[in-house]
């Protein structure tokens, strides 16, 4: 993978926060626990996967989200906690007392993730064991180590900051991974050390997903534990919402593009950015029309020039009026002719990153979709493991 | 393949049609025109694609379907004339006159297809210069033939019949074939010598429909040029109309077992029945979630257990209400406990045939749908093409 899509060193890191990451013996010897820690009680807010089958650490996540004051992220891989029941519930509600209790806050202060194979009980006595003396084994905020913890097989780790004034903003996610066959689990973590209301993180956090996670799709299928969660300590004042949210988008938009191009087996970043629709709306289900055909996935993967499939995507927009002759194709910046075809074809083969561009000549209104190609490694690694 | 997934021969054969199958050498010297003609004019009706960019044989055969009346069907593969603008409507219209004038007939009796690539000019002298003295080259019907002729690269040809009284019907179809990177275009052609009214046959195709081609998905693509047609000669008398089309749901969802079973690179039908759902509207839409996901689809080609993947398509489905804790799930009218996954497993690699049932606890209706296996085969006949 080129260096450029990657994680850049971290630099510019928020005040006020320390790192727990370990091995709690889950399933192997591998790090499966990550644990951030803020010094003081943070405003905080949170977004859930959309699935109606929600994780337990999600349902537990929901509850205590609702005071907007959180103390510490607790994220498990190697199980995701999910269909397991009431047992699997009460599972993650003593993992949070656990941590609660070691850090002297309310129960509700602590926000739980899992990921990894569903149905199957979470060990959660080895997490409390592992959550043991947990003050006095905090180290120096270390983000880079929790994105490292929080990976399945995600190929890197996936991390981004940016300086607000004198505050710092970091984003940490994890994306689509397989130890076990799990479904591309994305959890991400946003961490300042501005002084910004609860309430205000929360409408900032909704306008910044739309456009960077909610417009990502490796394979269309929906984890049953997306959460993305944003925590601010203070500790550095306050800084303007608008500089705070332009931070916020940037990294957002940063590790979107990270995790498209970290799909299961994808071998490029996919942006496609529909112009010229009568809405957003429009816009953006022809751009996830097309980035969720397996025909234009498979095209795009060895460079088959056949345009044909991106007009068979965007007709079958379902609830979105088309005129056929109207939609324009411009493949990084260049429009190609069935006589050019040949060099469309080097265009898609030559590039890491493929930019499509549709225009669909009914209106104004435009929107960019990252995804990634459709591989044999995909079903690879979907298909091959036994349990 | 197993054998029972294949076309049983033709015992039972419709009265009154002549077949003419040829090499128009639209790009190579394998068949790709199909001709079937009706001894007196047929009543008839069809159905088409809803994807908003059509083909213009799907343009042109909503126009002459709307009289009611179909002579003959003229098919060509190589090439499916979509998105070639005004001059390829024109091309489509210039094939039906010729055929009209052969046949001496009014060109709107005339029901045009065509599949292959999209976007590159028809051929259409070369089909005109096939269709030259048309009469005289017509044999006594073939169906089997005509079946092949309309093939791409589906794996084998696909036709069934029913006897209802003295009458006939059969049904022929063409799925998921890449000769060209195409779209798997399902082309479905019913003939029959039963004397039944257009209006009829257009409220009994729609009915029969919805449970089959319908019920159907390959990759969840949408082809621009999927059709439906149904010819009823009457040269047999009248028949039953519930008899008919009992006998017409019964060939349908034959067809649709082998379009799904035959779809591109697939090792496995796969059947899945959701079960007490609210409306048959929520099964259905449970079924496609299900049968569209492609972690789902991953899991069973290999037999991976993973239950949890069937979980998560049930819970993403769009607006149906789902409640988890009361979803059960059988594999071959079995249910499978965690203890048992090893034996999941096997039943998932030993048969070409998997058959999923989803009860969703919350009413009374179920639906079945049919697809496939995603495989490695998928992708390479999807990728490795290039102009």
């Amino acid at each position: 993978m080129g260096e450029n899509f990657k994680s850049k060193p971290l630099i510019d890191i928020p005040k006020g926060y320390r790192t727990y990451v370990a091995n709690a013996g889950i399933k192997d010897k591998t790090l499966d626990l990550g644990v951030v820690v803020s010094d003081v009680t943070a405003n905080a807010a949170a977004m859930f996967t959309s699935n109606k089958v929600k994780g337990n650490p999600v349902q537990v996540g929901i509850k205590h989200i609702k005071g907007g004051k959180v103390r510490a992220v607790v994220v498990n891989s190697k199980n995701s906690n999910v269909a397991t029941g009431k047992v699997g519930y009460d599972d993650c509600v003593r993992v949070c007392k656990k941590a609660a209790h070691e850090l002297n806050v309310p129960v509700t202060q602590i926000f739980p993730s899992s990921t990894g194979v569903i149905g199957r009980r979470l060990p959660a006595d080895k997490i409390i064991d592992a959550l043991d003396s947990l003050s006095a084994k905090l180290i120096d905020v270390d983000f880079a180590g929790f994105a490292e913890a929080i990976m399945t097989t995600d190929t890197f780790p996936k991390y981004a900051s940016r300086k607000i004034g004198n505050a710092t903003l970091v984003g940490v996610a994890k994306g689509s991974g397989m130890i076990e066959p799990n479904m591309a689990t994305m959890l991400s973590y946003f961490f300042t050390d501005a002084e910004i209301p609860a309430a205000s993180l929360k409408t900032i956090l909704k306008r910044v997903v739309e456009p960077t996670y909610n417009s990502l799709s490796i394979d269309s299928d929906m984890s049953t534990s997306d959460t993305v969660m944003v925590m601010a300590n203070g500790v550095q004042g306050k800084v303007p919402l608008a500089a705070f949210e332009k931070a916020f988008r940037e990294i957002a938009t940063e590790l979107t593009r990270m995790l498209a191009r970290d799909g299961e087996g994808a071998t490029k970043l996919f942006t496609v950015t529909v112009k010229n629709a009568a809405t957003e709306r429009d816009a953006k289900a022809v751009g996830k029309s097309i980035i969720n055909s397996p025909l234009v996935k498979t095209a795009i993967y060895k460079g088959d020039p056949n345009w044909g499939r991106i007009f068979m995507a965007v007709g079958k927009t379902p609830g979105v009026k088309v005129e056929p002759q109207k939609i324009k194709i411009r493949w990084g910046g260049k429009s190609y002719s069935n006589d050019e075809l040949p060099a469309l074809s080097e265009y898609l083969k030559a590039n890491e990153e493929l930019e499509l561009e549709v225009s669909l000549g009914s209106g104004t209104k435009s929107w960019t979709v990252y995804g990634c190609d459709l591989t044999e490694a995909y079903v690879r690694i979907n298909a091959y493991y036994t349990t």
